[in-house]
């Protein structure tokens, strides 16, 4: 491709709008154009990087054995009332009217179209598993669309549908599918990792995320500094403390806290360590019989963070999780939310295993302006449920009982899923079994956000002068730059040459020939993340040599004209 | 692939819902199935040729220098509006409101999108011409979606726009278009012709029309039996009869036809040629100013019918065509529709050329009942304006000047048009010129309906069996078909290596495995219309040999087990 017949579009300057570096490099090296919120334009550049990312996993996933499908965006109300989710999904599922007012939704993802698919076409267990995926246009109405193609409306997604008779079935699919996942990431070039995750309100048995390492990411991700366990902080285990509670060595003791407000200021005020306090917080409990009730307390320990997503799966608490109004609040404990107190407290009580842990701890008193010191759990509070409700920190034991938590940040570009009957149940997808009966199938589904992932290579590979593709995904694999082609007909002819040579070989190579200086052309390049560049000026000529800079390492060497072809070996 | 791993969902009967033959083969042959009206999820067999199309569309734009971009499929209305459509376009538009009630729609076509990104990111001349396309998902709210994806809701398009400082750039490119065009057909094995279309509403000033010949076809096109012309109907002009018209040699009469309705009827009752006879049409009139009026008078030769795009393009009609209603005539002619002619009718007589050639001709007597015969134009009728407004038949002399008309029926699959300054100027797409002045660009427009050729090419292409597919767009290769493998351990070992060996070379072959008899085996491949079997049968195996089967010739030879590689050569 010639630059001059070409759709640039870089900028110089970084446009005000776009927060992470990920969205001011593609909009800076031309990738993508806002068109409304959440909704881009793929310009050349990014597309070409947008199709390599498509082909691969397209190349894995027919690989693995899946089918690949095609189904509509726009989507008839009908399925989505089936499988009750007409209801029960959120302001996101944009719903719309055809010209006969019938109701559609836009696919925010396939599971109803494919079921409903599967329950039409397969009669027999002989014709399991099937797996089937497409790489497809989806529509989510985020409120908040934000970081350009990272979070954004319309996007590209694969999502990938497993049918089975049985669970063990399933689980050798998933299997499959987590292995080529690990062969798509591995191909793309980026440190990855995938995580243990939690199944959410999809439902399901089992689920990982993929998600590309970041400082920008949006997840915290914990990992043992000594294997290979990985899970998203909602999901990873904060273990109880070893060895027995300490017994209690203190008297109980209220003493009076004016004015102060955090538990940092508590234990400042105390003189003790915010390890020796704890936080309580009320919220809505819940019945055995799903009915909503006031309140349940939720104990952590001062220095510690109440983990919603584990205490929403507490059979107590109500979800999604809502925190006590102050009228609760002072109806429960009798004070304002900065002095409540596990002593005395009239509703259900449940504390973290970490706070379990202590003795002679410090906490809100169920007074205003009050605090309780040399408090014990068996002596002072009575009745308590204790459960892992906090998030790990830095340092705590991994729960796969090697080594140490380490917290990094990541973005999520994969999800696998057992999700079991919820879909197969609800739309009657069923085959006549060996036995001659019929059978309710059981799914696997696997989501991998194409688009998000040229954002996410961009947010681990950039410096200051731009992106650094990983070679794979590169949008051009070089560009040849010739120095002041219009004065030197000698650097013409050979930039001319080389481009044809790279041209006939199959090599992806942009030509710049437009009539810019030399530092406006090597900026757009670096700014574009091209791996390597040919620059052809007229002091390298009589040796019949060019230049060669590689945008990754930034070493820079001389080789002959006629042995370029080598460097494109592999 | 095996079919025990894939999707085959062959039907043996033809779905009462199909009325086209192409819709019919796509159900039974397992490319596609109904979401809703309008909406098809394309299944494993149905997506691979879809991606096929879609691949020689993309090389070819590539080739031809266009750049391949990506359009959202939901656009903000304020884009519409711009442009003027949001008004002008009917409920085909599909319009939508996001969680914050903001306008949308969903993009029937992409003018709006792609000129406001080049008007933002042009500046110069030096940047132009420019050329992109994209290969993205429509929708269109047909009224009545019919004969499967042929006429789809929503459905693949390759849609490309030019932009240009000057007419003639833009003709060049135009011609550079016209030319990929021809290639992509060409490739995708199909029996196409290019021919001269109306540009319609959208405006612009040429415009071709690339149609795939077959019998189902929803346009007549008109071809010259000596030239390579050929013209959409609408299009085609209608030459004057050569030499003079007649002198008069009979007298006016009026003639009773009680009770003759029709004017076959007429020349009929009165026992002359229907080529004798004229038809006078009343429709709605049109000032210089625009405003409506009634009514002009159209007159066509008996034998001959109106054509309303023609008719619309006269200064003096209203566009759309809308024809007079009972009152109007009444008022106009003094008597119902059936009576009408052209002498002494108090309003403007607009003649096609044919009936202008007529001497002596027999039409209506502006009174209920009742005909005039012996009528010459300048001897009874007066002023009369002269026009082509008739649709060609076959025989009449082709415009080219060549040889006769032949009309044939074809299924529009690519559309490409000089679009000028329409959207350019709404939407203030402009650059500076080589003179520093700011000057509104010119465009192009070229459609390709990806999905629509697949069922175009199947119309063109089946016989009783199932589909035969062009070589180019086939799912599979070949396809290895074992008899009785479960009896056979040589069978089955030599078709387990032949699949080996062609996979391994790259070649898309389907391997037979289920384990039905052979059929059910050989109907479903001549259903899908896979161009080659290899019948494996113990039979041939002594020989070390293998029966082939072409799909398309019928034929059946015998082929070395050790050759069959060379079946695949080119």
């Amino acid at each position: 491709m010639r630059t001059s017949q070409y759709l640039l579009s870089t900028l110089k300057e970084t446009p005000a709008s776009a927060e992470v570096i990920s969205h001011q490099l593609m909009l800076r090296a031309g990738l993508v154009r806002h068109v409304a919120s959440g909704l881009y334009t793929w310009l050349p550049t990014g597309l070409k990087v947008l199709k390599k990312v498509e082909n691969i996993v397209r190349e894995e996933m027919q690989r693995a054995g899946s089918n690949e499908v095609l189904m509509p965006m726009v989507q008839p109300a009908d399925l989505w009332q089936e499988s009750g989710r007409w209801d029960d999904y959120g302001p996101e599922l944009l719903r719309l009217n055809d010209r006969h007012k019938r109701d559609f939704v836009l696919g925010p993802t396939h599971e109803e179209v494919i079921t409903k698919l599967v329950a039409n076409e397969l009669s027999s267990y002989k014709q399991l598993p099937l797996n089937v995926f497409q790489i497809q246009t989806k529509f989510r109405d985020e409120i908040r669309p934000r970081f350009g193609v990272m979070r954004g409306r319309e996007f590209l997604m694969k999502d990938a549908y497993s049918f089975h008779l049985e669970q063990e079935c399933l689980e050798k699919t998933y299997q499959v599918m987590f292995d080529a996942y690990c062969r798509i990431f591995d191909r793309l070039g980026l440190d990855y990792r995938p995580v243990i995750a939690d199944t959410g309100s999809i439902g399901g048995d089992a689920s990982h995320e993929f998600h590309v390492l970041a400082e920008s990411g949006e997840d915290d991700i914990a990992f043992s500094d000594a294997s290979d366990f990985a899970a998203n902080i909602e999901k990873a285990e904060a273990l109880a403390p070893k060895g027995e509670r300490p017994e209690p060595s203190q008297e109980l003791n209220q003493v009076a806290t004016p004015n102060v407000k955090t538990i940092e200021e508590v234990a400042n005020f105390l003189a003790v360590e915010l390890t020796q306090t704890v936080k309580t917080l009320l919220v809505q409990g819940v019945t055995e019989e799903g009915e909503q009730v006031p309140v349940v307390a939720l104990v952590v320990r001062g220095d510690h963070q109440l983990n919603e997503i584990k205490a929403e799966h507490l059979p107590q608490v109500a979800s999604p999780l809502t925190f006590a109004t102050d009228e609760q609040i002072k109806a429960t404990a009798n004070c304002s939310a900065g002095s409540i107190g596990p002593k005395d407290l009239a509703c259900e009580v449940i504390v973290d295993r970490s706070a379990a842990h202590l003795a002679d701890f410090v906490c809100g008193a169920n007074e205003d302006d009050a605090h309780l010191t040399g408090v014990n759990w068996q002596r002072d509070c009575g009745e308590i449920t204790i459960a892992d409700i906090r998030n790990v920190v830095e340092g705590d034991p991994s729960p796969c009982g090697q080594g140490n938590i380490v917290i990094k940040r990541g973005i999520e570009v994969g999800h696998i899923f057992q999700l079991g009957q919820k879909y197969a149940q609800a739309m009657n997808c069923a085959v006549l079994n060996e036995g001659g009966k019929n059978q309710t199938l059981t799914m696997g589904c696997y989501g991998i956000g194409v688009s998000r992932i040229v954002a996410a290579a961009i947010e681990q590979n950039h410096d200051k002068y731009g992106i650094k593709w990983p070679k794979a995904i590169a949008p051009f694999e070089v560009a040849i730059v010739p120095m002041n082609m219009a004065k030197s007909a000698r650097v013409k002819e050979t930039a001319e040459a080389l481009y044809q040579t790279l041209n006939d070989k199959g090599i992806e190579v942009l030509f710049d020939d437009r009539k810019e200086r030399p530092g406006v052309m090597f900026a757009d390049h670096e700014l574009m993340g091209t791996p390597l560049l040919l620059i052809v000026g007229e002091r390298n000529l009589d040796e019949q040599k060019v230049e060669v800079k590689n945008r990754i390492t930034g070493e820079k060497s001389l080789i002959a004209i006629d042995e370029v072809l080598s460097l494109f070996n592999e």
